[in-house]
């Protein structure tokens, strides 16, 4: 019997679940026996195989399944200071504007509160090297988070404010293509128009919501992760 | 002594990682004997920071510092038949073209291969209840994946062939946004110059580059994750 053959039968064993990811393989010799052919045979196929990502072999502890690599990426949703500062670039941070609102009716139904819930709107931007890096807009429910009223957020972006102030317990986010209307454009330097990503994430407390914020990326932004 | 005073002593430990995530806290008897004060005025300072989630009070095992939740979104880049299919939607596939090139240089440089490495190149359709859902342009390494050039990819899609018969090891992944071009805006039926996500993606075996792929979405796709 080729190689191949004893090859691909442990491949299908592997696709099939037969044996299933982590699992430890019967020795060289018990396949042997099975495929009736030489420990060598059995050798070169797992050898193949072990090449190919399929198997884990060690001196020890005999071969294994190998555990598929994880098909999640992962994303970290951090502070733009913190994906600036990872360039090496120079961050800088500048509030726009800070205003106590009631909650208009499209947020009350993105974060399900009532009309009349007292909301801090925060509009801030992030800048690398003095490039326009992303545009911040907030909302920020002051019953769950009631320091933020009085919070300083001339130096401290809401995000890195709320990271060390509010916790939460459950997120959600979205990534999307959009044009860049006319404040848009003028917050990033751009033109009207040009493709931008916006990422919008909400958080909440035991299921209380605790912000709802909106990122505008700069035109040109890779959101990259490797796994 | 008052509640918030106890309280927010707690919090500032729990912040600044004296106490870190997963630790036990003192009982309350000890707290009270530390801040001199009634074990009530404990008790109520350890409610209220349980239902704002910085501590998990279990009968048996005390009061514990709670694990903050992952800030990692976490991304399944599935085949676009799995994200249709779990929209209820109907799925269907259409290959538009197929054919074995030497590999371009710009995809020479994104792979780390040499100009003359054979790639197989595929250009393929997604549709969801016959509405263009996303524009699969792959190149596949041949040396690396050898069975591609025989594999019927007229009712499958590369990207599902591959998950079956091509391990990976390491995955690099980018979203961006774009301005569908006059071909994109034909395949996705819609008009030139609107913005469209874009999806990039390389996987590796053990450092040997096995394909690159580009995912264009449809006008409006938002790719979502919670966690």
């Amino acid at each position: 019997m080729s190689f191949q053959v004893v090859r691909d039968e442990v491949k299908r064993r592997i696709e099939s679940r037969v044996w299933p990811q982590g699992s430890v393989l019967p020795t060289e010799t018990q396949l042997a026996q099975e495929f009736d052919c030489a420990r060598a045979t059995v050798n070169r196929a797992l050898r193949e195989l072990a090449e190919q990502g399929f198997v884990e072999r060690k001196r020890k502890s005999g071969t294994r399944v190998k555990m598929a690599p994880s098909k999640q990426a992962r994303l970290e949703i951090a502070p733009p200071r913190h994906t600036v500062e990872a360039q090496n670039a120079a961050y800088r941070y500048a509030l726009v504007e800070r205003k106590v609102v009631t909650s208009p009716a499209w947020l009350a139904s993105q974060l399900d509160v009532s009309p009349e819930t007292r909301i801090l709107h925060v509009l801030c931007m992030h800048y690398a090297n003095n490039h326009p890096f992303q545009l911040e807009e907030r909302w920020i429910n002051i019953d769950v988070v009631p320091d933020v009223e009085q919070a300083d957020l001339t130096q401290t972006s809401p995000h890195e404010w709320l990271l060390k102030a509010a916790p939460f317990t459950e997120a959600e986010v979205a990534f999307f293509a959009t044009a860049a209307d006319g404040r848009l454009a003028e917050f990033l330097a751009t033109t009207r128009g040009i493709p931008v990503m916006q990422t919008e994430r909400t958080t909440r407390l035991n299921g209380r919501p605790v912000t709802f914020a909106r990122m505008t990326h700069h035109p040109g932004y890779r959101i990259r992760t490797s796994y």
